[in-house]
């Protein structure tokens, strides 16, 4: 069994709320993140400085940002759009800005309004302002691997993007797949590159399961020496391209099978299920976590009673073969 | 790429039904058992010849064996828990009877009524009666990878019954994560076990999704050299230690896995999820695929319309990074 250490980062709070119609109150943000901040993770994503208009959902950002309880080593990020958003993080003394765009023509125009180039022209200057503090710049990297408007993406591209942000210093770069497009042996041919190419830079990568693979490719980006994943408490994170598909790596379901499989993924999982059970109250409605449902692997069952008519209650064969 | 070829055994009809509250008519199950004979499956799992009191669900086991339309080249199989199972399934001229017990004696007790040794002595009474047949032998071991009720299941206890049926005669095994227990890690050494064992028996994986690791679990298998597996369209196929758990690993998304990572399952996944499109409509709700409700990785989106106020439609950054 490996004990290597790998490093999960939150992000529910951000990429999770930011899709939810209800509105979870500010205190009740910031009472979950200092909930999260007990139960080991590497990386918080607390929210995102984005324009209130486009995700009100976020629209405290300020407000949970400065009130939330920090633990040390706990890294607390932020996802920042622009110069606006970043000068917002700043003023809240945040330990990272998560700047993003897409490596998708298309999906930066449907997201961020703007081309590519005008995208990485603002980020530029974010990354330029950043860099006079000692706050970490980390660059989210949308539809690696694959757009839901433009199909494949050739692994060039991303890795071309990769080379332009870390030519400007950035300390990490995030590989995701922001529509669940992503398969394993696309995820280890991309990872191993990335990780050959960018051996300095601080690699996280972002998995949804919109289509069942976020834990298979979670597999692959393993064996390509990945040891960074963002993932979503309750697996929180829907996709609007795909209404009632999952969202994003479920975190309980991610660190089950981890420590599972031998490593040392830092977090207690306890904690993160506990978390997770509070999550439908805060959003009103059920969430994708079917570990939540059905229990750690080895939280057993007693045996079922069996009625009178000599059956067990629960029909027999009814768990099948 | 890889363009190994694999083979997928559908088992919706038996593993899925069975567990369904709605009695599926005997007409429906035909219609949608002679469907799934065009999509390009090794082997179709009709219906099990069990108790009618115990699975009022499979009721109907000899109506459906007798009036689907067989296609040459896909194995029909059924589930027989006993030699009055194994008779009326050779009555129909089934091509496979699949035997069941677990290996696990809790399990067995609660599914089946008696104790390992027990079941044993019938299967080999069964096989005894089949083997003078032309009708191939297949026996499923539950709880394979983990044991609701007693936890861990040593892998010698695994391979321990393996050989016993080996030594009857039986020309395959399938070993079955009843209860979605299975990690990557015991997968693999499991599998290679297995393999290294027993070359000369047609072995089948039989994941449950249970705990999100079915596809995770896939991966591994195939490393191993596993090349057959069971699936359920829909993900059909509850488990009821885990109320609101999904069920076996789904269909569509173990083939779109599989045939994005090169490999050639056989099967028509077009054909797949137009079969899986129907379910809802026979068993009366939602199914667990999330491949039909997020569409394959390449079925493609127009772009978000632009609102009079600047923004898209879909809100700017709702599918995050």
């Amino acid at each position: 069994m490996s004990s290597k250490r790998l490093y999960i980062q939150e992000v529910a709070t951000r990429d999770g709320f930011q899709n939810e119609a209800r509105f979870v109150d500010t205190d009740a943000k910031i009472e979950l993140i200092d909930r999260l901040s007990a139960c080991g993770y590497a990386k918080i994503e607390v929210t995102s400085f984005t324009s209130p208009k486009a995700i009100p959902a976020l629209r405290d950002a300020e407000a949970v940002m400065q009130q939330i309880a920090r633990r040390e080593g706990v890294v607390y990020t932020v996802l920042v759009p622009n110069l606006r958003g970043a000068e917002r993080a700043l003023s809240c003394g945040v330990d990272e800005v998560n700047l993003v765009m897409s490596v998708s023509e298309s999906h930066n125009n449907a997201n961020l309004r703007m081309s590519r180039e005008q995208s990485f022209d603002q980020l530029r200057d974010v990354i330029g302002e950043v860099r006079q503090t000692k706050v970490a710049i980390n660059v989210s990297l949308s539809t690696a691997m694959g757009c839901p408007m433009e199909g494949d993406i050739d692994q060039a591209e991303v890795l071309g993007w990769m080379q332009r942000f870390a030519d400007l210093g950035v300390h990490g770069v995030t590989l995701c797949d922001t529509t669940g497009m992503a398969y394993p042996s696309l995820v280890g041919a991309l990872c191993a590159a990335a990780r050959e190419r960018f051996a300095a830079l601080e690699l996280t990568l972002h998995f949804h399961n919109t289509r069942g693979m976020a834990l298979a490719n979670t597999l692959t980006a393993l064996e390509a020496g990945i040891d960074r994943f963002d993932a979503s408490l309750g697996g929180l994170g829907g996709c609007p391209y795909a209404p009632g598909a999952t969202g994003n790596v479920c975190t309980e379901e991610l660190v089950h099978m981890l420590e599972l499989d031998g490593y040392d993924t830092g977090v207690d999982l306890a904690a993160v299920l506990s978390a997770s059970a509070l999550l439908p109250g805060l959003i009103g409605h059920d969430v994708p976590s079917q570990l939540l449902k059905a229990g750690r692997r080895l939280d057993l069952h007693s045996m079922p009673r069996i009625a009178a008519d000599g059956l067990p209650e629960q029909r027999a064969f009814s768990s099948g073969a």
